[in-house]
């Protein structure tokens, strides 16, 4: 591509990605307006008080943390979007932006079988979004592209689905279950893909 | 152009899109802010209370969702930019920035005619916006530019002024005449433009 | 400069001004959180008792949209930055920061003098911030610089200054005439620049 | 590197750099919420009122400005970047990001020990996940790097340690003492790097 090509393709890829930059950056720090200072209190008690507003804080932002990091691999590997792309983008913007909703209700009822599926549902149907994503990128970029080649057979995708369906389902028999069950996905999606990273090996930079 | 009138073309155009994304990705994150977790509640009918308010939200994000990608579409297109254009596109920001408002009022109170016909006065007004930078952008570049060519006879523009009108009397009939064409303008416009999507086809990239 | 050299002049300014839209998108949309919707009512009377908060953000909106603009026609005739460059426009950015605060105060008293004069004085210390910014500006690209000649005399900042000296004095006797006059400058500053927009004309791009 | 693989190396570092700079721009816009107007009051007591939550917001707002101009000048020198980088990144992102629970609970707090220290805790804290991101860059780049050279003995950083730690001790004898501490760090930090100025004098820009 000449100089003035690279320019287009990068300002259309730019673009989706400021803008999706710029709606996971507001995501993450109107979570933390949750996290309230107390009304009453300046004593470790009152702090203590907050520790689960705190830890779903925590959770929700490594989440954020890991859709804006493999959002960034994946179009970082792509070289041709279509206006389905843009589409799709802001449907898995969508979900993500119900994540300060759903953590604020979940921190607020922790113990409540309902706010802690629903937070699950929301991870699953953001993470149901990716995919959507991912495949219409494939489609764009054709069988042969970087993307396709890398993601392969998606183990993690799959073993993500099912801990989400297992931890929906568990929260109305225990929340600690359904809770501890979407931070194992959080961890196995922060341990760095092998697949992608290989691709990067070669070229020496991301 | 040369690669330094290149880079002084880009930042322009790049500025005004990065700020346009800044004020468009926080209003849809600040309407989510209205989706608050039920302060007394954790049960399911606690959650389709806030229904009408989720549902206000996904209205309002598809519509933000459009400007964006059309606003990306008709800035793509464009070479000439000027200062008319900066407070022009300042204009339709404007008009944007007031749909949190509009959106919040409207799910409070769904069966009142005055704030569902607000809520599509603040829609059309935008849309009056969009036209205005619209013709901007064709003043500059001239009538054989590329957004001249594509824009054309406009019918989806014009449908659209007749459902806004259509649709804010209605309000003051039945609200749900007014959600209900407000509905099928979002719809008309998120399917794709084939004027537009034609110039894309010989690029093979947006 | 060769490619490499652009790049990373491109790369500072770039960074300082989406930082800076950043900071200006998000004082523009939190402004607009003002505009709660009323709390009691759907009646046409409960929201013409927002006209004053409406009004407040028309001027602030105007207010920053014209910094905007400014900000973007400084940078872009500037094509050295320095460490003190940053702190200057940081400076902007706070006194700017302060605007959603002065407007909020502001429109619930605004027949009250220390409320209007205080809003008054923020948008003051804005103007000498951005004078500051500008003279470091200058003072990096030298007295021959694009920005150096099309500064000039500023008889448009002399004015100003005036101008919010009177307006903010005059909120003691009627803070009307305080209002009408900052009003003014914000015309003055919406009339586009003759003294810059003659060094664009040959670009035939902003 | 020839144009294309200077825009692969531009496109990660600029969306890391984009999405830093929207999470720091909310942070500061965030903060500065917490100055309300006083509800009921237009007099100049009740402003005199607001100035701890004013000073709290300043010097919060150093802080973050600090951050964001050794952000810039260290992702500056930097041409290698790896995941760990973007993850490293999103630990300081988060410390930052509690700036506006710290300061707000402080500015309603700031003669009781706890919330002083921990504001300074959340200092220390961002501190060290600069200094682990730091350390990432310098591994990524190789102990030649233009960054390893520049950092150097770090005794800036050593300093700021031992004053953090002395602040957050002085807290529980005298907030004023730690509050005082704290603005020494900014201080410190405000006065412009030698070791990293004299990397710039060389290029005549930042």
């Amino acid at each position: 591509m000449g100089t003035a090509a690279l320019f287009h393709t990068y300002m259309t890829k730019s673009r989706l990605e400021a803008f999706s930059d710029g709606v996971l950056a507001i995501i993450i720090t109107i979570m933390v307006l949750e996290l309230r200072p107390p009304e009453d209190g300046y004593t470790l008690h009152s702090l203590l008080e907050l520790l689960p507003t705190f830890l779903s804080y925590v959770l929700s932002f490594i989440y954020v943390g890991i859709y804006w990091n493999n959002h960034h691999h994946m179009f970082h590997m792509v070289d041709k979007i279509n206006g389905a792309v843009l589409w799709k983008n802001l449907n898995l913007l969508f979900w993500l932006s119900l994540f300060p909703f759903t953590t604020a209700w979940m921190d607020k009822n922790y113990t409540q079988p309902l706010p802690v599926a629903v937070y699950g549902v929301v991870l699953a149907m953001a993470a149901v979004a990716y995919l959507i994503l991912q495949k219409e990128l494939i489609k764009a970029g054709g069988p042969d592209c970087k993307l396709a080649q890398a993601v392969g057979a998606d183990s993690k995708g799959k073993l993500s689905g099912i801990l989400y369906i297992a931890g929906i389902s568990a929260s109305f028999i225990s929340t600690w279950i359904g809770i501890v069950l979407y931070s194992i996905v959080a961890i196995i999606w922060f341990i760095p893909d092998k697949r992608i990273e290989k691709f990067y090996s070669d070229d020496r930079e991301i």
